[in-house]
């Protein structure tokens, strides 16, 4: 056989498993699993992993986000390490371990920055997102967490130690930072609504929250909800409720109460508390499905097997479901037809259908926790 | 060379231009070419035309939907044709002329069904996703129009001559059809509200607009905005606004206004009108970037070289821009950095930064006017 032969055989075989191989990504995600160090790649449309990546370090309190493409995920490990995958050719494109203790990480609106929040030393590292060189370090007097895009090419974050926020903006030349102090003490979380308009920050050492308005000309922080929070109960920090788990459902603003076992509904124009609803546990998310007709919440040991559903015009549960023990994390589908639920304990992620509630698939997958779709590209504050 | 050599030596060749050919979905995009029948695939990250789709038919008003996955759009073209383009093989994988005159169309929430409105004959077909398959039609005495995707595997549409709207529900195993008559006088167009709650119809023959709730038990057809429209005036049909080119902004609904040089803030709670912005001319799409800081407006001919921005909080005009002649369209990256925008007369599109509302690309194109990026794959009532 000539080499001309060989190259021609070889065009003939190639094309069929070229055309075969490309793969579209809008209905691909990413499941972490926490123990193993690894992630699945999944499809929502065959509800199948098709992939499974290893190597990413300590997975106990990660998180991710996906480049504008939705091609790459970047994961952000406890340990410090933020690892670029590929999920079409399902490797690991680049891995640095850039600090000793971090704690979740966000993409700038433009896709061109990646920010990692640190606890050890304390602050944000900003990455080039294609090649993951280093490109600034904004300090912190502690640790920095709460850590959130907002429009504008800028990053927001709570610093724990000192009840600080900071805005860093690099839609200049150099970072320019703005730091508003006395927010509150002991911030330890923090989301932005998703018109990119509202920095909210829960904190630890006080009641009610932070908001900061990222539109005004001069960003100011204000308390809001004073009676939000843990009054005057101890209780272990791991039971503070996630707060980029909030909902907006139409008007209201959804949040798990800390420590009881309640969800509160916040009229998102006053942002003054309209009521609340009994649950099943201490929650931990309470997740609107897209559209905001149903908020899905999970909740804490020893009540974590089960999900509950809330109408959100008659503050109703509506239904309720036993996934398995130890229920971490529930993703939407991003029309929400489907919600897809983790169930570490399980070693399986179970597929709900979201208007019958009943389950129609499940993946096998190792203490999965997070799952993230790749629509999270495409949103703002995450 | 044997045979196993030829295949060791294929798979060498075959692998690195494998790898090269896989490509991401999330930031392409399909610009109608109007004139030529054609479209243009687009990377939003390369500021590119990366292909060329022909043989499309009439295009002279079309519009199309994405698949879940973002591989596949659905082009609803005005001579009836729905043609199955594959994004990632710039191929058309399928093309039926399902009738004789339509109107859009739409993609249900789980991206199993495709719906089409038709004018003659009128009604709506649906057709399977996968194979474009007639699986039903749903009859109408008149022009069907407005087609909008609504939560739970739902439709709604309006009829012109009827003055009717029918919300057809998928969600058994056989549709179920809900007639709401007398909604006004020959609705023309309509929008669905991003929470899917909503739907909204613009009406010809008298002043207002009409509003169902669909998350009501039993929905309803109620008038809203009793003074939004042409009033006495006679005016062609073909100066009304494009509702789907509605703006929600924060608390505020932005609507172009019909035949006057005005764009109409509404308060999205109450449905009251709360101000007006007086701008360049007639206004054709007022689009709210992603979040609500900004609205961008075009215009009708003959002010239709220029778009405006305007700002939601002080709803003052801070910026104006001239493209060329004749800006039919505006899309913006799904987190809001880019505004891409067709400019049929100097057969372009010009791509530009929100921030400093400078041009920082342009791509050539036959006639453009309707630009679709993938992340709409991920919205309600679209």
């Amino acid at each position: 056989m000539t080499r001309l032969a060989a190259l021609f055989l070889c065009s003939a075989l190639a094309m069929p498993a070229l055309a075969d191989d490309l793969r579209a990504t809008g209905d691909l995600g990413v499941v972490v699993e926490r123990a193993t160090g690894s992630v699945l790649i999944v499809d929502q449309s065959e509800h199948a992993a098709i992939g499974r990546i290893e190597g990413l370090g300590d997975l106990s309190h990660a998180s991710l986000v996906f480049s504008s493409d939705e091609r790459f995920a970047y994961v952000f490990g406890r340990d410090g390490g933020l690892t670029k995958i590929d999920i079409l050719t399902q490797k690991i494109v680049n891995r640095v371990v850039q600090a000793g203790n971090s704690i979740g990480g966000a993409i700038s609106d433009d896709g061109k920055l990646v920010a990692v929040a640190n606890y050890e030393p304390g602050g944000v590292k900003i990455f080039d997102a294609d090649t993951l060189a280093e490109l600034y370090h904004i300090p912190a007097e502690g640790k920095a967490l709460g850590l959130e895009d907002a429009p504008g090419r800028r990053f927001v974050f709570s610093v724990w130690e000192t009840g600080e926020s900071k805005i860093v903006d690099f839609s200049g030349a150099e970072p320019k930072v703005t730091t508003l102090e006395n927010i509150g003490a002991e911030p330890y979380d923090a989301l932005v609504t998703d018109d990119g308009r509202t920095y909210i920050a829960g904190l630890f050492g006080e009641d009610g929250l932070s908001a900061i308005d990222l539109w005004a000309e001069v960003p100011e922080a204000k308390k809001i909800l004073p009676h939000y929070g843990r009054g005057q109960e101890e209780m272990p920090v791991y039971k503070m409720p996630h707060l980029e788990g909030w909902a907006k459902a139409g008007d209201q603003i959804v949040l798990p109460a800390v420590h009881h076992h309640e969800v509160l509904w916040i009229d998102s124009r006053s942002l003054e508390e309209t009521g609340r609803t009994q649950v099943h546990g201490q929650p931990v998310f309470a997740m609107a499905r897209p559209g905001g007709r149903h908020v899905w919440v999970n909740f804490a040991h020893p009540d974590n097997d089960t999900v509950q559903v809330i109408d959100t015009m008659s503050h109703e549960i509506i239904g309720e479901m036993v996934p398995g023990p130890a229920v971490l994390h529930m993703e939407f589908t991003s029309r929400g037809t489907e919600a897809w639920v983790s169930v570490r304990d399980a070693n399986k992620v179970v597929i709900y259908d979201t208007t019958s509630l009943q389950p129609i698939g499940e993946i096998a997958a190792e203490s999965p926790s997070g799952i993230f779709f790749t629509a999270r590209a495409h949103r703002l504050g995450l």
